[in-house]
């Protein structure tokens, strides 16, 4: 059975949208002095649909899976990286562990294709489509049923948290080439524009993913929708984070959107759905090359730049904060009458 | 007695650094990954002098005073907001109340020199040192007595909170024309450019500003020490928050730097004790039209940029899950060695 996205409603409402407004202009600050804040908490009240948006603290699901084109040696570290670094997700010791903890958000690690036997791994969310994809300069990352499968699935899980907040992020050694592959076939952006140094390769490395992908699209340019083109070059967990962005969606959720690999998949989502962009706060630019041209494809503007590049979801726990403030100042300051201070016009 | 500078020592030491960038490096990511997270990790554990900087929760101040200057019309508010936005700080009704509640923050509410009798306000700590500041444009803002009183109070301020982190913000309808001025005096920038909207003045409005902060600067063109041209047309709170820095920076806390006002007072303290730059955290760049000119006065690469305009120390408290987060990182993230991960090196 082929892939259903699940139904997106758009967020607007103008009569929601003139109370929040209303609210907002009220608080004790001068109009406009918080800035990104107040557009944040506008849009927070629309995907809640309330003027007293009370957010329950955020989930992050960190997607792994392996990928095939790491034969072609196009990342710095050795593909058995993402096995222990679940490992090290599982232990504690990992950068996203530590901010999630400062945070009080919760992490769910989910093995949406690594390829490695965990064997029953206690805290490890078993969702392993098959180990690996596909070596995408060779043959299909995936077939349509594993990809259609790696969507429904991410659905499904998002289905299963309460939270109104929720994180996406991943871990995949070699991971940056398929996401450089779909922003290729999705956006039309130059392959070498596309493409970055990952966790760190050089220059030769980075003209080695240009020549893999550019192989990659020779290969499959037979496909032409955004899920042939998702099965023929994407990537597991890069599916399963889709799938798992529009389920969220759905369910009226504040997405956290993090670095290059998490805005591919999100590229691919809103494909599937257009709506999707309205539930999504952009968390960061990433220093990833490409992840600037394609926030702007998306027509987005990352709240944090602080060259990042390390994925995990540790761009959304990075900007919770800033969407806690957000819809904290919109629940709990005092109007200008409330707390008796004069407004501007006031004066005179 | 004139006021002295307390002592502070430059932050630079090269065992140290050495071990903190090997410290960074070993930990579970690519070499650089977490971006300005890890030059934060890097200063922040040069400030504490360890590679483990544990650091308690912040206290910020918030510093109001009045401003002669309001009765030129410089601001969209009338002077009395000072005060009622002292008692919304006191009731928690503010911005900056709502997202130190969020984070923990613990905040001390400073009286420096509202025009208001409080009457022993329960929770405000009484400093002020007079009802006001002189009309800068026809007088001096203060005394040189006043001003040295103001610095010393701010120095003993910062000696009694035993946070590793100290914010600093403030409240003080006009204090920008103030602000401007000095960062005119002490930076040599054209006043056209260190003067902008405020609270929200048009066209106007900016003009005028711009006009009064030119009649200040011909009026005290005598004033040439950085203690002269702070007690010829500064603010109470900005001299008591220049204190304040100092102190700070002479006790090894992180130094949380807010925006334009505050930015204004620590062009003050950097001109009485350069050293205090190594101890500071730039936390956003403010929408406030100088801000970006006095940040690169300083050679300062601010954290966040979000457009925000309405100090109190608000940007101190949105950018604390930052400087948390790379203090967090340098303590609790594991090492390849400790998490058994193989590193970039170990690839074949």
């Amino acid at each position: 059975m082929p892939f259903e996205s699940p139904s997106i409603t758009p967020i607007r409402d103008d009569a929601l949208s003139r109370r929040l407004q209303q609210r907002i202009d009220l608080k004790t600050k001068p109009r406009g002095s918080l800035g990104r804040l107040e557009s944040l908490a506008h849009q927070i009240g629309l995907i809640r649909r309330t003027v007293s948006p009370r957010l329950s603290p955020p989930t992050v699901f960190v997607f792994a899976a392996d990928h095939g084109v790491a034969a072609e040696g196009v990342s710095a570290y050795p593909q058995e990286v993402t096995w222990q670094m679940v490992e090290n997700f599982l232990a504690g010791g990992a950068a996203i562990n530590v901010l999630a903890r400062q945070q009080g958000v919760a992490l769910h690690i989910v093995d949406a294709g690594v390829k490695h036997d965990f064997g029953g791994r206690d805290g490890l969310i078993d969702r392993k489509i098959r180990a690996g994809s596909g070596n995408l300069c060779r043959e299909p990352a995936m077939t349509a049923q594993e990809c259609g499968q790696a969507l429904q699935t991410g659905v499904d899980l998002a289905a299963q948290t309460d939270s109104d907040v929720i994180g996406f992020g991943e871990m995949g050694i070699a991971n940056t080439t398929p996401a450089a592959a779909l922003m290729h076939r999705l956006t039309g952006v130059a392959i070498a524009d596309c493409v970055g140094a990952g966790t760190g390769v050089d220059a030769h490395g980075v003209q080695r993913k240009s020549q893999v992908i550019e192989q990659a699209v020779q290969r499959h340019a037979g496909a032409q929708t955004p899920l042939d083109i998702l099965a023929a070059v994407g990537g597991l967990e890069i599916a399963m984070m889709a799938g798992a962005m529009l389920g969220a969606a759905s369910r009226r959720r504040v997405l956290l959107i993090d670095g290059f690999i998490a805005t591919s998949a999100l590229l691919l989502a809103a494909r599937l759905s257009p709506a999707i962009l309205d539930y999504c706060v952009f968390c960061h630019q990433s220093d990833e090359r490409g992840h600037a041209r394609m926030l702007q494809a998306l027509g987005a503007r990352p709240l944090l730049d602080l060259g990042l590049r390390l994925g995990e979801g540790t761009g959304c726990v990075l900007a919770w904060p800033l969407v806690q403030a957000a819809a904290g100042f919109l629940c709990d300051m005092a109007s200008f009458e409330d707390a008796g201070v004069s407004d501007a016009g006031d004066r005179a």
